[in-house]
C-alpha cells in the first residue's frame, strides 16, 4: 500500500485529524511476530498494567478497549446497577456525540446539567441529585465528569476532591471521561495518580488515542466496586479485542517514558499560542480558559470561511461566529502562528 | 518500547495468536503523517470503499468496525426490525462466544439449530422458521451462517444460495459472517463475489483480523436494505473509529494485491498438512472435513498434555479428546510436520 | 373481601388516586364467565376495534396495553427504527415520568426541547431537528407530543396539524401521548378524529386509566407504518395482557356511549371552576391555561401545607409555590367549593 | 356495556381462555370509590404484603406487576448483574414464550437444558453450570425453574430444595417462575412458604391470572439481594399500575381466604379426572405426569379435529399427535365427563 494523503496537511479540527506518533507505529511492530496468547493473556498487555499502577497507584486495574464511547458505556455499566441514571454536564461528550451508546447499549438514563464552562461543581450535581427512593424517577447513582473537559477548561485536583467527596456522601459513585486527562495533568502539573485515584476518582475512561494512539483506550477501575464486571462488559459491549497485544502495546509506548505527558504539553502549549496570538487580533474573544489543547473562539463573521479553507476546524456556535481550534501532538509553531497571521490579513483584507 | 514476547513462538491455539503480516505494519507507517478527516472521511476508507467493490460487485458498500462481535451484532441490526429473531447454528460464533452481545447490544433473539458440521440447510433452517405473525414469538427475519463454519468447513456458492433462496421466499433476510470468508474463497476457489453477492446474501461481517491484520473488521452490505442504518448503528454500538484511517489502510493492504488470498491458501493448506499428517497416526480420528484453517481431531487422551505443552490448543471436546487445531497465516510446514512428529513420537513413549 | 379504604376521601393529588366510574366495573362483570380466547381473539377486543374505527377513521388499529409507560414505548419503537431519535418537550411525561423506559427498554433516544406551556410548536422543534446523517448524532426521525399537555394545556386541530406537517416535511413520523386526550377533546371541542388521524398523527397512546379505567391503555395506528410490528413489540415490552377481554371491555363501556366525552368534560369543568374560585383569592396567580383537568397555581407559602394535609395535591415547584391540583371524573362541586373556601379560610386566618 | 360472548362456552386450550372468579370481581368493586394514593401507596397492597408474609414468612416482600413476562424480567434482573446468564429449561416460557422479552427488555442471556419433563436438576443445571470467570461466556449467576412447569409436573420442595442448594453452592441464585405455584401447592400438599422460601428460592413470580385473577401479577422477594432494585425496575420495565389497588384487591381476595388453593386443588382435580378417563381409551397415551392441571396426551389422530372442534385444545407436538388440555378453576366434571364421552365416541365412530 502507498501513502494516499499529503502528510504535510495541518488542520486546527480535531486531535483525531492527526495521525499516531510515530514511536506508536513502532511499538506496533515491535509487539508484531510469533503468537502470543489472544484476548489479554499477553506479555503487552500485563506490561500496560504494570504501568497504569505505578502512574495511577497500587491495586489500581486496567481493560484496553476499542472506543471512547465503549469505554464509557462499560465503565458506567460496570459502576451501577441496572436502574441508576448518571449526572453529567449538557456538554458532555458521552450525552452529546456517543449517537445514544450509554442509553441504548448501556441502559443508563443521563441526567444533564447546563454549565458554563463543561464543569460540574457539587453545587451543580444537586440540580439532578434528588430523588432516591422514587419510583418513578432514575435512580442518580453516579456522576461523570470529563477531564480535561469538552470545553478545554480542567478540573484541580481539588475541584475533583469536591464533586467526589460530595458525591460519595450521597451514595453516588464518580466516573471521569479522561479522553484527555493527559492535557489535564500537563496543565495542572498534577499527576496521573493525584487527579484520579487520589481525588476519590472511582473509575476512568482512559483514552490514548487523542493522544497520539493509532486506536485504543482503556477503563482504569480504582476499586473493587468499579472493577467487578469489567470483564464481560467489555465482551458484551462488543470492545474486547483479540489481539489485544496491539493496543497493550501502544500504550506502553505512551507511558514507559513521558511520552503521554511530552505529547500532551506540547498541544496544550500550541493551544495557548494560538489563544494568545488571537486575542491581540481586534474582534477576537477567547470564550473558555484555554487550559488544555482546545481554544474556543469568538472570530469576526466575515474571516470564518476563509480561514477554515486554509486551516479546516470546526464552529461550535453558529449563533455567535464561536469556533473551535484544537491542537495535537504534531501542531507546531509554524502552524499555529500561520493561522494567526492569516486571521490578521483577513481582517485587513476581507 | 521493546519487544517483550519471543517471536519464535508457533501455536496451534488460535488465528488471533499470530500477530499481523509485515505487510499490514508497513501500511499503518504509510498512512501515519499529517491530517486527514476522522471518522471515514479519508482517503484510505475511499480507497477500501473501491476495492469492495471491485471485488464484491458494483453497489456494494463498507463500513469498518472494530470487532467481529460488533460486525455481527451491527449488520444483523440493519438487516432487521425491532422485533426481529435471527436464526443461526448452535455453533455460531454468534451464539456461543460473543458474550450474549446480540442480544443484549442488539437486542436480537437467536434461534439455534443443532447441525453435525456447522453449516445450516434450508431443512435445518425450517427447524425455527416458522410463527410468522405468532405474536407470542420472536419473528424470525434472518438466518446468519458463518463461512467458513466454526468447525472448519465452508459452503460451496451453490449451498449458500440454497440459503438465499429459501430464505428470501420465506421473507427473510441473509447475513455472512465472514471472520474467515478469505479461507472459505482459497477453499472453494469461488470469488469473494461468487460467495457473497452473487450468491444473494444481504449482508456480511468481512473480517480482516483473523487473516492478519492489526485490528479490523467490517460491514459489507449489498443491498440498500442491509446499508440503512449501518452508519449510526456502528456509532451506537460503540464501532465507530475515529482515526478510521488506519483500520482501512490494513484492509486496503489486503485487499489492493492478493494478500488477502495467499495468506488465507497458505493457512488452508497448513490445515489440509496437519491433518493429513495426523489421520495417518493410529488412534487418530479426523471428524470433519478440513476445508479452511482449521483441523478437528480426536486424540488418544494421554498424548495430549504433553503435545499442548510444546504446541498449546485448545480442547473441543473434553468427553471425547476431540481437539481443534488452528493454522494462520505464519504457520509453516516445520510447525506442522513437528506438531505430527511430536504426536507420533508420544504415542509411541506416551 | 371487603373495602378497606374511606369511600368518601376526595384529593386533588391525580386522576389515578380517583377509582373506576362504576359502569367500568359493570363491563368488567358483563365480560366475565365461560371461556373467550386470550391474547386479543376475543369478542370485547374485535367491538374496541370497532368503536376505535368509528371514533378515529377508517383504516385504524387499536393494540391494547397495561401502562401508559408501555404504549408510548411501543408506539415509538414501531414509528422508528432502531437508531431514531425523538424530539418531546422537556415535561413530556415520556422524559421525566418513565423511568429510563424509552431509552432502556426501547432504545430511544430522547431529544428535550424546554417550552413555556408544555406544547411543543414547529420552531421549537426545529431546535432539536437537525444533523440528519451525521452519525454522531442520534437521528431525529419523530416527534412526540403530549395531548393535553403535562401542564393542563391542550393543542387545537390547527396546532396539531402545524405539527405534523412540519415533522413530516422533514422525514419525521409524529407521536401523541394521549394519556388525556380525552380532555383535550373536550376543551377544545374538536372529535377524537379531527385530533389526531385528520391532524396528521401517525400513531397515538389512547389513555383509559386516567379516565375512570381500572386499568388500560393502547396504541392506536393511523398509518401501516405505524401499524407494522406493534403486535411483537407489545409482548417483548411485557404488555401483552392474557385475558385481554377485560381490558377491552373497560374500553367499550368507555367509547361505546359518551362516557369518555362526560367524564373528561365534567373533569375539565371542575378545573376551571377550581381556577376561577382561587384566581378571585388575592396572592394566587394561575400559571398556566386551565384547558383541561388540572389547574397549576402559586399559593401563598403559608397556606399550603395546612391546605395539602385536607385535600392532598402535588408540588409543581417548590420555589416558587407553584402546585398542581388534578380533577377527575369524581370531582364535584362541593369538592372544588370547599378547597377555594378553605383556601380562602386560611389566608384569613393561616 | 353488554354481554358478547356465551358464558356456557367451556375450552381445555387453557387457564387464559377462563375468566375471572366472581370474588375476584366483587372485590373490583369492593376496592372501587374515593381516593387512594396511586402506585402502590394504598391500603390494599399493604394488605397484600401483609398476606404475602403470612403465606410465606416474615421478611418477604411484594411488588405487584400486570404480567407473567413483566415479573419475571424484573425479578431476574433484580436478582443479577448486568453481565449474567440464567439457566432455564428448554420448555420454561421465559425461553419460549415471551418474545425475547428477558433478552431484549431485560438484556438477560438465557442458557437452555433439555429436559424430559420440564424439570431442571442438580445434574441438568451442570450442563450450562460452568465458565465463571471466562470473560467471552455470559456467566450463568442464575437459575430459573417454573413450579408447577409447563408440562404439568412439579417439584417437592425436596426438589427445589437440591437445585438451590447446588445453585447457591456455584454462586447462583434460584428464581422461581410460580404463574400456577398455587397448582403446585396443592398437588404436593406443601404450603407455598414450604415451596418457596424454605427450600431456598431467592425470587418468585408469584402469578394471579392464572388462576382467576382478571388481570395480576407479583414478584415476592425473600432475600435483601432479591428485593434491592425491583422499585425501579418495575417502572422502567413498564410494569407500574397507577391505579395499584385494583390489582392488590384481586390478590387480597385471593389469598384472604383459601380461594387459591381451591381453585388451584378443584383445577388439578379435574386434569386427574380427565387424565384418569382418557388413559382407559384404547390407543391414548397420556405422556406427562399429571401432577397438575394440564393433560398432555397422545390422541388417535383422527379424532383430534373433531374433538377440537367441539372442545378446543392446543396441539402440543404435531408430529406425534400429543395435544394438551388444560383444566380451569370453572372446569367442572360435565365438562371433564363429556370430553372424555365424546373422545369415546369419535373413536368408535371416527
Amino acid at each position: 500500500m502507498s501513502t494516499l494523503h499529503d502528510t504535510r496537511v495541518h488542520t486546527f479540527a480535531s486531535d483525531n485529524y492527526a495521525g499516531a506518533h510515530p514511536a506508536v507505529i513502532e511499538a506496533l511492530a515491535d509487539a508484531n511476530g510469533g503468537h502470543v496468547a489472544s484476548y489479554g493473556e499477553d506479555p503487552y498487555t500485563a506490561r500496560f498494567a504494570e504501568l497504569v499502577t505505578e502512574r495511577f497507584g497500587e491495586g489500581t486495574t486496567v481493560h484496553p478497549v476499542l472506543t471512547g464511547t465503549g469505554a464509557n458505556v462499560a465503565a458506567l455499566q460496570a459502576l451501577t446497577p441496572r436502574w441508576a441514571a448518571v449526572i453529567c454536564a449538557t456538554t458532555a461528550h458521552v450525552y452529546t456525540d456517543e449517537g445514544g451508546a450509554p442509553e441504548r447499549l448501556g441502559g443508563i438514563k443521563l441526567l444533564t446539567v447546563p454549565t458554563p464552562d463543561g464543569k460540574l461543581t457539587p453545587e451543580l450535581i444537586d440540580r439532578q441529585a434528588y430523588g432516591w427512593g422514587d419510583q418513578q424517577r432514575p435512580q442518580p447513582l453516579a456522576v461523570t465528569i470529563t477531564q480535561s473537559t469538552e470545553l478545554g477548561t480542567t478540573y484541580s485536583p481539588d475541584e475533583v476532591r469536591a464533586i467526589t467527596r460530595h458525591a460519595h456522601s450521597l451514595g453516588m459513585r464518580v466516573h471521569m471521561d479522561g479522553a484527555r486527562l493527559a492535557n489535564a495533568a500537563a496543565s495542572t502539573g498534577a499527576s496521573l495518580q493525584e487527579l484520579t485515584r487520589d481525588s476519590g476518582v472511582d473509575s476512568l475512561s482512559f483514552g490514548g488515542t487523542k493522544n497520539g494512539l493509532v486506536l485504543g483506550e482503556s477503563i482504569v477501575a480504582f476499586t473493587p466496586e468499579a472493577e467487578a464486571g469489567v470483564t464481560f462488559l467489555r465482551k458484551m459491549d462488543a470492545q474486547l479485542a483479540s489481539k489485544m497485544r496491539f493496543v497493550s502495546a501502544q500504550f506502553v509506548a505512551l507511558l514507559e517514558g513521558d511520552l503521554w505527558l511530552r505529547s500532551a504539553a506540547h498541544a496544550n502549549a500550541m493551544a495557548t499560542r494560538l489563544a494568545e496570538g488571537l486575542a491581540a487580533l481586534p474582534g477576537v474573544v477567547v470564550t473558555q480558559q484555554v487550559e488544555a489543547n482546545g481554544v474556543f473562539v469568538v472570530l469576526p463573521v466575515e474571516i470564518i470561511e476563509p480561514l477554515r479553507e486554509a486551516h479546516h476546524f470546526y464552529d461550535w456556535n453558529r449563533g455567535t461566529g464561536e469556533v473551535r481550534l484544537m491542537c495535537s501532538f504534531d501542531t507546531n509553531e509554524g502552524h499555529v502562528d500561520r493561522f494567526v497571521a492569516d486571521a490578521a490579513e483577513l481582517m485587513r483584507h476581507p
